[in-house]
Order: structure tokens, then C-alpha cells, then sequence
């Protein structure tokens, strides 16, 4: 049986979870809390020992990084759904679009995500509990993004973030405006990735992204919305900030 | 005809170039030199609109990238030479290793690389001929990369790049000195694509890896260059370091 560890439908946890929904592939759902930092207690651990979600347990063997697991699904659990495009040249097209938002859109919209709510989570603990905290986290990138969450993120590093999401936006809306999907014309693995980090931007960015500024954009975001695999998804997998 | 568009067999450009000799594909190569900025004429930017190498024409369609490239060759040019394990697991490990050194490794050593060398290529330049230089660079990143080249780094980010290619460094010989590859027990693109940033470390950064402190690393750093696709390669394309 699959299992995918993961936090809710969002950012990169949502790209195996919405591959897994579209490919009806049966599996587990286990949800960590970054609230409680569980992906960076000893049990998780010892499932990725980066402390990073998602991980895929396909039977005893650990998949980690979503784009990785996204592919890894598509190449182990071949199914009528194909979320590939068969043509090389339109693979390679769909990897360079898994690849830019893995390097570029991913970072930018993360930095502002925790600037806004991460701070939050962090921002009641002692200095004791906190450090206690950071200590628990293996990559030394990431405890400096912890402690940016707690005391503040520089704002010259806030603008120029916001540089990126202006021009990430504006990257995608210009290919959306004229093509239904982002890859090989066929809603793919570069769709999901992509709509991992945009969806939900049309509330939180609505100032970039809105049916004025970016038409297609909007368009697709709701489009994948509009999917009976991701309304099954978001129906059975809470939203981490609804919970407690 | 394949035709490849790149710098000599260093860094990015190294990947696709040493994937099409160890599959023995038929191609063209077309050098071009950075130190005349020819990555970022209109001639270029016409085939790459981005102005980065390496890129490949393949019958008129081109593929940026250099990991796109290098499993797109997999996917479009099959031949007995397999550079992608079989297995879907092993797959996804090769992956993680490419996908590292894309957004860990290769940034780290570059950053080093240009403001030891490509510094001196820009010292010379009037500001005027700078400026316009720098206009004609079409990625804002990238701009300003080479105006730290030109003005100087910053001091906390050299020292920063250092530990990360410190822990780099200590990442690929851990798991080097217990195996002979990077995944699934082959020759694979997850060696390609990091021997073509790890290769010549062992003469420029000598205080890191040399045969007491990274033995694993040094061996397959080695071993590649005894194969030869490798040799082969070498010899036929110049370093740009020889040339005007």
C-alpha cells in the first residue's frame, strides 16, 4: 500500500497528493502538523532524514522530493491517466516547467508564505523552546529560515521576492493566455507542479493575480479546481490552517 | 542532426555533451565563448531566448536545460548505452542527485568560479562596454551576477558559498566511499550531471578535495575521466580557458 507523508493540500505537499487523486491510486494519507513541527521529530526522521515532506513509503522503499515522487508515480504505477506527455520533446517541455517552479517559483512564494504565517506559529514559544526547536532541524537552510520567521525577514529580501512572484506570475499567465494547459497540450505533471504553488495566490496575491491582470492564469487555476480529482482531494484532506 | 550549442566541457555544458559521447550520437557542436558574451547576441538569443547554454536543436526543436537535455536524449535517442537505471526507484535516486546538484551544488561552485574567473573577464571593459554588456543579458539574475563579478562579491556570500561546497564535498564522498555510483548501482545521468561541476575540483578547491579527506569523491572523479566517452570528448573540445 501507498503512503504518502505529507502536510495539507498545499505547495509541495499537493503534488503527489493531487498526482495520486488524478491517478486513483489507492494509498495512505498520513498529515504531519508543521504547527507542532512533527517533520522534524525523530519518528519522521527516520523516514526522510532531512525532515522535509513529502516522503511516498511504496512498500518499504522512501521516495522524498514532490517532483521526484510526481515522476516516480508516473514511471512504478502506470495507469490510464497518463500525466505525461508521450512525445520526448514534450516531456522535456514539461520538465523544464517541474524544474522552474522547483528553483524559482517555489522559493519566492514560500519566503512571502512564511514571512505571513510561519511567524505566527513561532512567534508565542520562549527563546528556550524555540531554540529547542531549531536544534531539531537537519538542514542549517532551513533553521535560518526558522529564525528569519521569528525575528523577521530583511525587507530588501521581502521586495526582491516579490520581484519574482510579479514575474513568475507574468510568465504564466503570458504561455496561459494561449494554451489550455502549460505543456504537450494535455493537462500534465507541469500543470500539478505549478498548480501546487499558485492556487490559492487568486486570495492571497490578489493584487497580481485577479481576471484583470491575468486572465489565464485565473482561468486554469479554477480549471484545476474544477477537477473531480482535486475536489476529491481538497473534500478529504484538511487544510492545515483549519486545524488546531 | 543533433546539433548541441555550449561552452567548453565544464559545467553545465559538460552534461549533454558527455551524454551524447558516452551514447556515441552523431552531432554538431557549436562552441560558443563566453568571454566574447556570444551567449547573449541576438543570433543566440534567437535559438535560446533565455542567452543560456547549453541548448539543443534536434530537427529544428530545441530543448534548454542541461538535465531536461539530458533525459530528453534518453527518451528521444534510445541506444544500448542505458544512462537511466530500469528500475523506477533507483530512477528516483538518480533524480534526486540531478535534481541537487541543479539547485544546491552547481550554485555554490559557480559562484566561486565566476568571481575567481570571470572577473577577469570583465576588468577590462570600459564602464560604457560594460553597460552594454550587461543590457544585453536578458535574465535580471544574471545581470547582476555579472556586476558582482565586475565590483566584487560580497564577502558573506563567498564565505557562504564555501560551506555549501563544503557540505557538498562531504555529501557526494559519504556516499562514494561505499559506492561505486551515485544510483542504482550504474553509470547514470545522476554521475554525469555531478561529475560535470565536481570534475576539476580536486585542482581548484585541492584544500577540500584531494585523496586524504574525500577518497571516495577523488576515485570517481577519476574513473570518469578513464572512460572514454570522456576521453574522447576531452580531446575533441576545447576548454575555453585555452582560448582568446
Amino acid at each position: 500500500m501507498l503512503k504518502l507523508y505529507s502536510f495539507g493540500p498545499g505547495a509541495n505537499s499537493l503534488k503527489p497528493m493531487l498526482t495520486l487523486h488524478e491517478k486513483s491510486l489507492e494509498h495512505e494519507q498520513v498529515l504531519l502538523n508543521p504547527a507542532k513541527f512533527e517533520h522534524h521529530s525523530d519518528w519522521f526522521k527516520a523516514i526522510n532524514p532531512r525532515g522535509q515532506v513529502p516522503a511516498l513509503d511504496d512498500g518499504g522503499r522512501i521516495v522524498t522530493e514532490s517532483t521526484v515522487i510526481c515522476e516516480y508515480l508516473e514511471d512504478e504505477h502506470p495507469t490510464e491517466v497518463k500525466l505525461r506527455p508521450a512525445d520526448s520533446y514534450d516531456r522535456a517541455m514539461m520538465r523544464i516547467w517541474t524544474k522552474w517552479v522547483d528553483e524559482y517559483f517555489c522559493w519566492c512564494v514560500s519566503t512571502i508564505g512564511w514571512s505571513r504565517m510561519v511567524s505566527k506559529m513561532v512567534e508565542n514559544l520562549t527563546d528556550e523552546e524555540f531554540e529547542e526547536k531549531v536544534r531539531a532541524i537537519p538542514i542549517p537552510e532551513q533553521q535560518l529560515k526558522w529564525r528569519r520567521a521569528r525575528e523577521g525577514f530583511p525587507q530588501d529580501l521581502l521586495d526582491e521576492e516579490m520581484r519574482k512572484i510579479a514575474v513568475s506570475v507574468r510568465r504564466l499567465d503570458d504561455h496561459l493566455r494561449d494554451n489550455e494547459w502549460l505543456a504537450g497540450g494535455m493537462y500534465s505533471l507541469a500543470d500539478i507542479c505549478n498548480f501546487a504553488i499558485a492556487n490559492g495566490m487568486q486570495h492571497g496575491f490578489a493584487e497580481l493575480v485577479n481576471r484583470e491582470d491575468t486572465p489565464g492564469l485565473l482561468r486554469w487555476i479554477e480549471q484545476i479546481n474544477e477537477r473531480p480529482a482535486a475536489k476529491t482531494m481538497f473534500a478529504s484532506v484538511p487544510s492545515e490552517f483549519g486545524r488546531q
